[in-house]
């Protein structure tokens, strides 16, 4: 048995999943979004993001990870705060010794839904089909972290 | 007096210098690079970068620092692991309790040379004759952190 954090990463808002991996078996934990005011200075912001993370590692004790990778086809502008973001959240995964893999965008609706090009809600559904969850997680950064956490344990299996 | 750390932020390299500051008087204190191996995970060179400037703000113990920001008009792709580590970087500050401000290449280059568009040379020689140095730092990088620390010492006072 594995337990397998899966991270969609953001300044304002990082979302969060926790599965655990047993053989074929994924068994969903817990999730939830790791929010920063903007209003307060980015170096604080990210500080925050690093204490609330190690707070949800402390207390879930995850071993292995997976996150998003970005997107940077877009805004260049709005992509420099999400990485500085992502750089705090990959620090605070390996000084608490889980093994970090990092997923494309592409790569985790191909393991989700079986298709790189499925929407958001595609992904969303599949995350509350594999996991045996009543409804879809909320907000939809945590859908996306417990994607990336499904991810993350397909792409492992392929390594094996 | 106060004593402040400018840094220059990257993955591969990132520069640092310190110096103190009493009134108007500037005293060179140390300079020096933070370099990481391309060919291990970014993750663990992000982990390494924190460590090396926890060494660096332990020996020196600075108080306030400047870093400067990223320039995104050229490479996004390139743009996005510097940013991861200048995140890290910012939080390695933050958490060490220093007040850190950030100052655009712009600012760095008027308040060290009295000109925005200064060249890299002209920033080099105005900052080993601001600090009485014998040559000019090197590496490049670490000539740029102490350009970022005079920077944010001029900025600072016009604060005041």
């Amino acid at each position: 048995m594995s337990r397998v954090l899966g991270i969609d990463p953001g300044l304002a808002n990082a979302g969060w999943g926790v599965i655990d991996v047993d053989g074929n078996r994924l068994t969903y934990v817990a999730h939830g979004s790791i929010s920063t005011d903007s209003k307060i200075p980015a170096p604080v912001r990210l500080k925050e993001i690093f204490d609330q993370l190690s707070i949800i590692i402390e207390k879930f004790k995850p071993v292995e990870a997976g996150m998003e990778t970005l997107y940077f086809a877009k805004n260049v502008k709005t992509a420099l705060p999400v990485a500085e973001a992502r750089g705090v959240l990959s620090l605070c995964m390996v000084q608490n010794g889980l093994m970090l893999s990092e997923y494309t965008p592409l790569q985790i609706k191909q393991a989700v839904v079986g298709n790189g090009r499925a929407d958001k809600n595609q992904v969303q559904q599949m995350v509350k089909l594999i996991l045996g969850l009543d409804k879809i997680p909320k907000p939809d950064h945590a859908a996306d972290a417990l994607a990336a956490a499904i991810c993350h344990v397909h792409m492992r299996v392929l390594h094996v």
